[in-house]
């Protein structure tokens, strides 16, 4: 039967769920607090790039969006590492092939809003604030920037609002509803490093790179036009933090000595920095998703820091996962929602959990030679057993694995992994049979 | 320099930081959402009594409200164990002459509510809930019941409005704040005993009463009128759990079953059952309590559940050293409510988790014979080492230790006694030289 659908929240998610919820027939009005960004144009300097990967493409896929959003992705098939003197290496996501996919947020949004635009029954209100939610009656009031309030009923209501959602901070006062909202003491800001004089890209264009230096990183993604988004991931106090870089002198003495190679291609590093704003990371989990016909999805269920690149894939996974549930149920509305958080949450902690990890791994492991010893040794491992084995990486990145099934995966082989890295001499054997015949043992009786 | 000051919240803790503000020469008016407590009588039906201790008394004494609050407050010197048979034990709290206090909130909040009342420049006003706040100005918007909103400016406001804290709300959403809210999956109602037919107490009237039942318990508190504040803790879902308490006989085969000697004395168990709500028990930690000059206090920044009887006394505590801050920093205000959150903020961390852990002390250990010994075997060191050992309750309920240290205290304490339970034998030999061995060895290294 026909829904009336209140989606709050044009973001990737609610534009992506307006589409497959178009697809299934239902009426669908989505408000967006920000203006049209197909007019006003999406607002940089606060927003790293994407990192499309295999479960948003999927997601992508099953409503025709795959092909249009090609168009804006650029492969990435592995990290560059940027030692300190400048020396880079080469570190491959996944096999042969594979990749992920560096996109700009505010152009996928754009296409997500343009296309989102074309189904049946699909409209779009920006500029419009959620104010308040009657959970009883599916009445969302939204507030323009006139200052109106209208009042708008659906059958169902989707909070697809992001990190800070105001559906949630509604739902917060419902009853029994759990939430933590734990920020990093860390920051970031934007930088970029533009085009060359011939409009190329003046580092590696299929890589992420990141320049690794313990307690900060700095990375960069490729832009189409030929420039890099780079971000600067650094603690807000103490040493080598933002606490420190006041001045110009200070952030150009910072750079060069901590990212000598970039610096030289950074030429509006200084303007650059104190133009933009240093943002901030937050993890949210919560708990009920579903009160009565209202449900959270995306990053307002369950936001993640950015260093696995899996905030959007998340999110994207949470739409097609509830349209095949809604599949399952029949849509039995009330049952599929039910399903759709029971299913999600344990996923949405997991990939929080990851992501977090991913930070230690991104800054300071990735830089480190026995770290990158142990991944060629995990992949060499997954080579010989394709069936049995896979990368943690590959497992969140390249699969339909549920998160939560790979973090525990993950968490097994990682066992296995500092077992053979404890082996005596490992930096010279780690190709031997010796070292192979303990993976073997551990898969024999593992998996 | 005197300060014009909005306290959100009349409630305990409220009402007592106008007394100590007054007293210090502000100005100072206090905003309650619901009615005049004086004029409409509490309403109960879902507050189980507070157990007054020596933190809460101490900061009555700071505004002299020590002697007043005891004509209210009835001695509790122990446990009153009850087992499944009806069996009875006491199990004192601490020394000859030290006990735990019983009060109503209700009464205990109206007589706060007319004592600060007395004091110079506060005013009270009802009937009002906080809207909004603009943290820059220090206004906050209240909404009457008869729908007016009127804008409040000060010069510091305090949000005091309890676990559920509006301010807490507005707080959540400038930058950086961290917020955990964390329900139990255990609900309670309130039921009674009522007096006897000559107005006494019908059971022993100097104790708190437990029937630990495991995974769920009954509690009850004195009360003046000679009757008992009765309190079920049961989980909401599983065995045992307020879910199969639908119908009457339900719920009398429930009472029947597991609290036989009581039930003889609650004419209107059913009735009361089906009256009172079932209410949640939920665990709040956020930080920064401080923003601009708003500040959080008591269960608006720090909601914990009642299993220590330390939620009153840990708000009380909070007024009394922001009072003993604002001497020490000659009521710098920026830097003493800094001073405050730092602070306080690891004490209330430590209460809550203190306070969590007692709930598994009080519906399960607590009936325990070997949990029983243990705390024989702790308390006989106390009093052997009356200088250098206390007992981890005592730490926490009669001393002026910070609850952080109490609970880190207590932490390395059980370590002594699972080491002394471990010993063979122990039921038999716990009074033995041996034992006493052990603890002089521990307290040597230890202390």
């Amino acid at each position: 039967m026909q829904k009336n659908i209140t989606i709050v929240g044009a973001g990737l998610v609610g534009s992506m769920l307006a589409c497959y919820l178009s697809k299934r027939g239902h009426k669908v009005s989505v408000y967006e607090r920000r203006p049209d960004m197909r007019l006003a144009g999406y607002v940089g300097g606060r927003s790293i790039n994407l990192a499309l990967s295999h479960r948003g493409w999927k997601a992508l896929k099953g409503i025709g969006l795959e092909e249009i959003v090609s168009t804006i992705a650029i492969p990435m098939t592995g990290r560059m590492i940027h030692d300190l003197d400048g020396t880079t290496h080469h570190v491959p996501y996944g096999k042969e092939g594979q990749a992920i996919y560096s996109v700009s947020r505010g152009e996928l949004n754009r296409i997500m809003v343009e296309e989102a635009d074309k189904f049946k029954d699909v409209d779009f209100h920006f500029d419009q604030r959620c104010d308040s939610i009657n959970f009883n009656t599916n009445e969302v009031v939204f507030e323009g920037v006139d200052m109106q309030q209208r009042t708008v009923k659906a059958d169902i209501v989707f909070g697809a609002d992001g990190a800070y959602s105001e559906v949630r901070y509604e739902m917060q006062r419902t009853p029994n509803f759990n939430l933590s909202q734990q920020h990093e003491q860390y920051g970031y800001k934007e930088l970029q490093i533009p085009a060359t004089a011939d409009g190329k890209h003046a580092i590696e264009k299929h890589a992420l790179h990141i320049w690794p230096r313990g307690s900060f990183m700095m990375i960069a993604l490729p832009n189409l036009d030929g420039s890099f988004t780079v971000t600067l991931f650094a603690a807000f106090k103490g040493e080598n933090s933002f606490e420190h870089l006041n001045t110009a002198d200070e952030v150009k003495a910072y750079f060069n000595t901590h990212f000598a190679d970039a610096v030289r291609l950074m030429p509006d590093l200084v303007n650059d920095f104190f133009d933009n704003p240093t943002s901030s990371l937050v993890t949210v989990k919560c708990y009920p998703w579903k009160y009565k016909s209202t449900c959270l999805i995306g990053d307002a269920a369950h936001a993640i820091v950015p260093f696995y690149g899996q905030g959007m894939n998340a999110g994207f996974e949470d739409v097609k996962e509830l349209n095949e549930i809604l599949d399952a149920t029949n849509e039995s509305w009330d049952e599929a929602l039910d399903m759709f958080q029971q299913q999600r949450k344990p996923n949405g902690d997991a990939i929080a959990d990851l992501a977090l990890h991913n930070f230690v791994e991104m800054r300071d492991l990735s830089g480190r030679e026995d770290f990158q010893l142990r991944t060629k040794i995990e992949k060499k491992i997954a080579q010989h057993y394709p069936d049995k084995f896979n990368t943690h990486y590959s497992m969140v990145t390249f699969s339909d694995l549920s998160y939560n099934e790979a973090k525990q995966r993950g968490e097994k082989q990682g066992k296995l992994l500092d077992s053979i890295m404890a082996i005596e001499g490992i930096e010279t054997k780690w190709d031997s049979p010796e070292v192979m015949q303990v993976a073997a043992d551990w898969i024999a009786a593992n998996v």
